[in-house]
């Protein structure tokens, strides 16, 4: 059984959080089939962290677990902060599959959807 | 004679920032025709700047400017602080339509994109 967890940096406004709570919640619906669970964890900021995240796709019986980076650029939070958060259930659950995938701005899809955007 | 300025924070790293310019040249590509301009600027932290870019797009002949958000979320650099720089060439440049359309999070296509990143 499989699971995606989307990871965002998390802010101080309740409101940001929830945006990214409802866009997992239509990730599940269009995962359907393909992920079982899906949830989402924060950088920091707000809970849950990524290691409660993870603990939660686990406990619902997932052996793959796919973390998906909600950032935009390659820095810092994208090439060490998840990783090392990552790191911390994939050395307790080594028989798990809990992996990283390509972070949202490395999506060649952004420019059809930004032109989109600016279209209206 | 229309332009679209994609705006996003601005890094100290300079490949974020660079990620960025990439970004607006696949659109110049992708906006051809729309958008006889395509440029890029930055909240802070980099250059060019809101005001900076808008000055760009019209010395360029533009009548039009779309200001685009990369933004993923509602904050206040969405809410408050992109419209107070856009404001600035907006009381300077009265005959321009200089708007802002919705930033990046709002965007309904998110979903299909962060599957197709999940599932590789």
């Amino acid at each position: 059984m499989k699971a995606l967890l989307l990871v965002a940096h998390g802010s101080r406004r309740i409101e940001s959080n929830d945006e990214v709570a409802a866009l997992a919640q239509k990730l599940a619906l269009k995962a359907d089939g393909e992920f079982a669970v899906v949830s989402h964890a924060f950088l920091e900021l707000s809970e849950p962290s990524i290691p409660a995240g993870i603990e939660h796709c686990l406990s619902q019986g997932a052996k793959s677990v796919t973390v998906l980076p909600y950032f935009l650029a390659r820095g810092t939070h994208v090439v060490e902060d998840i990783p090392e958060q990552v790191a911390i259930k994939q050395r307790e659950y080594p028989d798990a599959d809990i992996h990283i995938v390509d972070y949202l701005g490395t999506a060649d899809e952004l420019v059809d959807l930004l032109f989109n955007l600016a279209t209206g």
